[in-house]
């Protein structure tokens, strides 16, 4: 028979690091970390070919195959741990784990303590000198090998666990409310009544034999393979059912074995800064589970540590030594021997780890070791350093980043000190990062006045609407009551790169009385509040925000990702401003003008609307006349921030009625404005109001029922690039139709703008390259994409919509069911934030393949949400598009995104 | 060099029908009837080879090539037709025509009577013995040799034709109205200023040899083959440029040569009635456009016409005898010879055909025939005995029904002669077929209050929904102001086999004063209207209606039908009644049963309102208990009806703010039946409001968040169904999840349907067979299809959904755009009456592929408006789905397309 037990400990390990299959992955972790000489406690592993056995041939055959190789296993636990198993001295306790390949809920976890009976707890109290802690540790023993080895449940009806009755019905009894306040007695009087609750539940005695209980526990892990939960999720999960799980079994360490022992946790660097600087925390004679809780102080492990940490809390020097020494101080071996074991674990791991350790009677052990979380902060300086060091390559470097926490480093931030003191009213949808604070008002227009005045205002609203944004530009911050992440206000406030809660439905606005209810506070016009992009948080006052700073780290992984990337990153901008913004950050050209957002500033929506209002071609000319100067200049200043770079001019997409006002207030303005009766005007907005506006009259079909539109367009376009190029700027206009669903929609716009281009050129004796392509966000445009592409210069998957269109998502609707399809597992993400690749991106690879059957170097990129969401980016680079466009604040995780996939397609 | 001319004429032909490429159509036609010995007038065609030359090389290279065929080609007809081109006493007149192998618009088409001169022109009034025919034939050869050959055009700035503007001028000298009050010398006057028209506007004279106005016209024929309006055409429609068209150059005759010629039309089979009769009329010295005219009374070509006939009007046999003899009485050879051609056509045609005749000079000439136009009752009744006559087979007697043309022998129409004296006061969309009279009504309660008084109503509105199902349900026919053809009112009543006229748009309906204006029209609440759902005709008055008769032709046909197709045909329906309906149509089961419609009747809409204004589950359970034995007796009824065949139950699918009144007064009915405040109503109707509620909360994801609900409705269908077995009915229960756009989205309601049925079983001790499946009609769903169907047991493609979202048009607003986009050719159909192969249909066959991957025996069908119309029907058979579902009245529509396209398949 093929070996059945690896062991492992005091510098050796029978199993490897590639083993993960045959003795899953906790297994060979801990013959890894054996084999450099880590001191784990010591303990072997049953392979998962023998759960395999177990499960198609029970017990019965299994276990007599292996009981020799578990006993000498135990026997090896024993040399190296030098207590013995069952002995009533000082006994060897042991765990028991399950740790398949891949890690899987529903298993047999863990069982602790194990080897505990009525004559081994005298041993232990003996040994540790605390009798409370040895019968605490059996009764948690019981109660753990009762839930999980022997299966005790609530008893039909009843909803609680016998065991946390029973612990109750002590407390009860004695009048105490905490677990901790039972003494050993009452200790002893529940490791009776455990007892008496193991044969009522499970219809057995508690199994007083070490061996016994061992093998009982074994077996447990192996049948616990096969039960629903964990069938259901290996269905679920791909995973198969023939693959088995090892068994762990190891010794016990505590750190709570008198003041000679100690527990504590410890990184191999600053996680929040990055500096490379061991650093921890310990307690002496304690438990894991006390250095969590919080009743005592945690000391630092090193005299730096303790010295910065008594400095931070004005604690003197004396205090410092006399109260909080450092384990360096107190334990000097011991700390030398941790911080060698530390420097191999990032020798070994080439990452900054995170590791627990324990103490026993003046012994290093280590429990565990995992590669250690951190700020963005600490990302960035961490993967720069490493490589400097030389410790890892350009390509891990790379791969080091979480591109999505390079957010938190571009947006100011909450005081860390008055966020936590903060008084958070409710929480919405973190949709734009940031923290903002500032004085609440209701409308734009306010938001404008007061932001003149030298005010810091923040908007709130129940939703926003393309007539907002001046407002939202002059606040620091937006609020909506409704709306997803990617509703109105986070789109625009993300483009904005400023601080956004949205869907806040606790939030109830009175517009009238200027005045929001939240829960039971009432926050009235001008009074202070804060909002975290970042969490959601609606806070009562104002918080202090701290400006973030960008280190020379953040330029260098910049560098390093544009050597690696294949994907070109654009910006989604609609201002010179954004424009530039992006541009710092890296952008070289731009994905997506929206022209929609130019027509709402000041003057402009009056001549939009007399245009809306217009019976025929001729008044809708004359009206658009007054629009081209005003767009042109538009463009203009979006060439001079693009000089050299190109940029992708989205023709008018949203349906009229947006432009039009639907307050009776602002229905009599406008037709004062525009000299005709208010009847007129509320007829023309009755017209035009639509039952599904998102599949209505707008994109290419108001161009293509309304020609005129896209001549003026067009006209202010390439008027503005034949202007720029006089003035030596180098203007790339690329004219991009919205909303094409059949290949003669696109030709047919083409056709306009050619004869427009064609009549500009030679009225002005000048020409200017530029391109003419479509927006890809209808399902049909992506199904018939080779013929789209014959009238197609470029393609520009517009994957809010077609994630709308492809799921038959409202965007403004979806709220309402989103959140639960989360929780009952329909969705995993929402498909706005994070792109569906199983359903719409078939469409986007199909588009792009289709697309290049006509037409080989077809330049495809994408604008949507997505274009600056790591995954997506990286499905972007898979499926060959040319470039993303995603929001300014967005490129430098485009950037990094990109490098990753492009490094991870090598490997 | 290949032969670049063939001749015909005289019962023989050099060209052969197959030679379409080489010939055009127009050409083979000709020389197919010559072969036949039809006596078509001599002629020649030139191939379209020699089109391509003239393209490439030019006239001066291509025409000498082909002089000498030419000449003889003249020759050939001058032989035949016994006259001399040029003859100064009787000379040949020819036409000269293009005819491509594919018709084509934009390139040059006719030129008549060519060969006239100053000379000629007098021996054709002295052969004809009629001048002024001579000299009208001369100005208007002289206008259409302007017009096409020359290409004589307004001048800028003036939008006159030149040569009309003459005639006006003529007309207006002397004071009269009509070209036909120009008297000889006035026309010999126009003839005049025609040349000099000629000569100012082409920059030559009016060329005087007929030999260089043939040249002239087959140059011009050529040359227009590459004029920019072919071009595009040919672009546009993918027909290769090198294709080329011919000139066929064919003798002119003439029917108004002297009372021993005519002209006429016939069919070989009466085209109204189908009967097998010789039938016709003409005009004794006439030339077709005064039979087209109605100036003078055409005489039926035989005795038999023409005396039934003259019973119609009332006419004596002496002055019938008289006045309008038949051409079997005044011609009697020349009718014979006229008889046996008819009859060798439609031998050789195997079909009825509409021929055009000219007799000249006691000589009958055939100038054409074509398959003959008929009605619906024709063309069954031909089909069915020419099938019984031998002249063809099974198949061809399927094919040559046109399946639309079933629904107008189903339903009722107009008096024929009513109908023609009929006052139409504006037209809308015919959205369901048949005729309907009655009094108008605006709400849908009164049309269900007066049709129970026993009144004949119609029900206007500006656009219905599920609220006024019973009211249409009562009505004789529905008229709504708003929406296209497949708005809720335009299913509905097809559903219903009622009368619709849809987005009548110049209708005003006052909802306050209960009238509606309709352009100078206003007619109020109770006067009587009629509609006509086959031409969208609104018209004032009671129009009297007839009762379609089915005869047995009707019946042979579907028979025959259904032994050659193979796709099922299924029903939408949602009521017993429609269910026996669809049966009596030939339907073998349910593809579609809404369950939202029998939410609305009666008392069921309370309970509705109360498990929508429910706050908790419990709650919404109270309510749905209410419900559950009326939905019951629903399917109940349903499977009864429906015994042995399957009945596929579609879940609720219409988003909650459907059931919920919108009306102030409406809502505070619903507060006070529901004994809650209003406010509480109207902050509920608020809160279900959505701004694309296509897109939002409705389908499966309102059973996914309210699972009740499913259980509700599968506890329904079971437990009918169990009923129904213990009453000896056979029950097969189908349910269908709607709107799934993911697998688990199903596996979740398949769960609680499972569920459902698993507890209601063991109740009863008893269990029915079901299936559970889904309608495919989201685009992912279609693109995931392969995952979906490890869930689904049945597909059912909802293609109107699946329009809706695949082109992002909402059937609601789209009739905006639509219309426009079929003018400028973006759409060639409605996509929402004609399914999109190209984009919908490429989701409809990778869904079924996909699905058959995964489940090979999956059982696939369609229930959106597509499954009753023909074209689409085959698509669904090209795809190898199982059937087609469609509304009642359709059923026998999709049993001939199935069975089309089961032959054309074979072929």
């Amino acid at each position: 028979m093929a070996k059945a037990v690896y062991k492992f400990g005091a510098g050796e390990a029978d199993g490897r690091t590639s083993q993960k299959a045959l003795l899953g992955g906790k297994g060979a972790n801990l013959a890894e970390m054996s084999t450099i000489g880590i001191p784990v406690p010591a303990g072997f592993t049953i392979t998962t070919d023998i759960c395999t056995q177990y499960v198609e041939e029970g017990e019965e055959k299994t276990f007599p195959k292996i009981k020799e190789e578990v006993e000498e296993g135990v026997h090896h636990i024993e040399e190296i741990m030098d207590k013995d198993f069952g002995d009533e001295e000082d006994p060897l306790l042991v765990s028991v784990r399950s740790g398949a390949a891949i890690s899987m809920p529903g298993m047999m976890d863990t069982v602790l303590n194990l080897g505990l009976n009525d004559t081994t707890v005298k041993g232990l109290a003996k040994k540790s000198n605390n009798e409370r802690f040895a019968w605490d540790s059996y009764r948690r023993f019981i109660q753990m090998f009762g839930d999980v080895v022997l299966g005790i449940e609530p008893k039909e009806g009843d909803h609680h666990d016998p065991f946390e009755e029973a612990i109750q019905e002590a407390k009860d009894e004695k009048g105490v409310e905490n677990d901790t306040e039972l003494d050993t007695e009452d200790l002893k009087k529940l490791v009776d009544r455990f007892k008496e609750i193991t044969q009522e539940y499970a219809g057995q005695a508690f199994p007083t034999d070490p061996w016994e209980q061992l093998w009982d526990s074994i077996g447990a892990v192996f049948g616990s393979w096969d039960n629903p939960r964990a069938e259901k999720y290996r269905a679920m999960n791909g995973i198969p059912d023939d693959m088995g799980t090892a068994v762990n079994v190891q010794a016990m360490v505590y750190g709570n074995m008198g003041d000679n022992s100690a527990t504590g946790v410890a990184f191999t660097r600053d996680a929040a800064t990055g500096e490379n600087r061991f650093n921890g925390e310990f307690l002496v004679n304690a438990q894991g589970e006390d250095v969590v809780a919080g009743v005592r102080t945690p000391q630092e492990i090193n005299i730096v540590g303790s010295k910065r940490w008594a400095d931070r809390n004005d604690i003197t020097e004396e205090e410092r030594k006399e109260n909080y020494p450092s384990l360096e101080e107190l334990m000097p071996e011991v700390y030398k021997k941790l911080d060698k074991v530390q420097q191999k674990l990032e020798e070994h791991y080439h990452d900054m780890q995170d590791l627990e350790f324990t103490i026993q009677d003046g012994r290093l052990w280590i429990l565990q070791t995992r590669t250690g979380k951190r700020t963005g902060a600490a990302m960035l300086k961490m993967a720069i350093d490493m490589l400097d060091e030389g410790m890892i390559d350009k390509k891990t470097a790379i791969m080091r980043i979480t591109p999505n926490k390079l957010d938190e480093l571009l947006h100011p931030v909450f005081d860390k000190q008055a966020e936590a003191d903060a008084e958070v009213m409710t929480k919405g949808l973190p949709a734009s990062p940031g923290a903002a604070t500032g004085k609440v008002v209701f409308f734009a227009d306010d938001a404008e006045e007061w932001a003149e005045k030298g005010e810091e205002v923040i908007l709130a609203r129940v939703e926003t609407s393309p007539e907002d944004v001046a407002g939202m530009n002059a606040a620091n911050g937006i609020m909506t009551a409704r709306g997803g992440m990617t509703s109105h206000a986070a789109v625009v406030a993300r483009g904005m790169g400023k601080c956004c809660v949205a869907g806040a439905g606790e939030v109830e606005i009175d517009y009238h009385k200027r005045v929001m209810k939240i829960n039971d506070y009432e926050i009235n016009e001008g009074e202070w509040i804060s909002l975290s992009g970042n969490t959601g948080a609606v806070i009562k006052d104002k918080v202090k925000t701290v400006d973030p700073e960008i280190s020379g780290d953040f330029e260098r992984i910049m560098e390093l990702s544009d050597k690696f990337r294949k994907l070109g990153v654009r910006t989604n901008a609609d201002t010179p401003e954004d424009a530039q913004k992006a541009i710092d950050f890296g952008a070289t050209g731009i994905g997506l003008t929206r022209t929609e957002h130019m027509f709402f500033e000041g003057e402009r929506i009056k001549a939009v609307r007399e245009m809306i209002l217009a019976d025929d071609e001729e008044g809708r000319r004359k009206a658009l006349d007054k629009l081209l100067p005003m767009q042109r200049e538009d463009f203009e200043g979006i060439f001079k921030a693009m000089d050299g770079y190109p940029v992708t001019v989205r023709l008018l997409d949203p349906p009229l009625h947006e432009f039009v006002p639907h307050e009776e207030k602002n229905q009599k303005e406008m037709a004062d404005e525009l000299g005709v009766p208010v009847e007129e005007v509320k007829a023309k907005v009755e017209s035009l109001k639509e039952i599904n506006p998102m599949l209505g009259h707008r994109g290419c079909r108001l161009g293509n029922t309304y020609p005129e539109i896209t001549e003026m367009q067009t006209r202010a376009i390439l008027e503005a690039a034949l202007n720029c190029k006089e003035d030596g700027i180098d203007a790339i206009p690329e004219i991009m139709v919205p909303l094409i669903g059949t290949k003669t929609e696109l030709k047919l716009q083409k056709d306009v703008i050619n004869e427009v281009a064609e009549e500009l050129f030679e009225e002005r004796g000048k020409k200017v390259d530029y391109k003419v392509g479509t927006m890809i966000e209808i399902p049909r445009a992506a199904l018939t994409a080779d013929e789209v592409a014959e009238e197609a210069e470029f393609f520009s998957f517009g994957t809010n919509d077609l994630t709308q269109m492809t799921f038959g998502y409202s965007r403004d609707d979806a709220g309402k069911f989103l959140d639960i399809y989360k929780e009952i597992g329909v969705l995993e993400h929402d498909p706005f934030q994070v792109l569906d690749q199983t359903g719409v991106g078939q469409l986007v690879e199909m588009g792009t393949k289709k697309g290049r059957q006509t037409r080989p170097k077809l330049k495809v990129g994408i604008c949507g949400e997505h274009g600056g969401e790591p995954s997506s980016v990286k499905f972007c680079h898979k499926v060959g598009m040319n470039y993303v466009s995603c929001s300014p604040f967005r490129v430098p995780i485009a950037r990094v995104a990109a490098a990753q996939a492009a490094v991870e397609d090598e490997e």
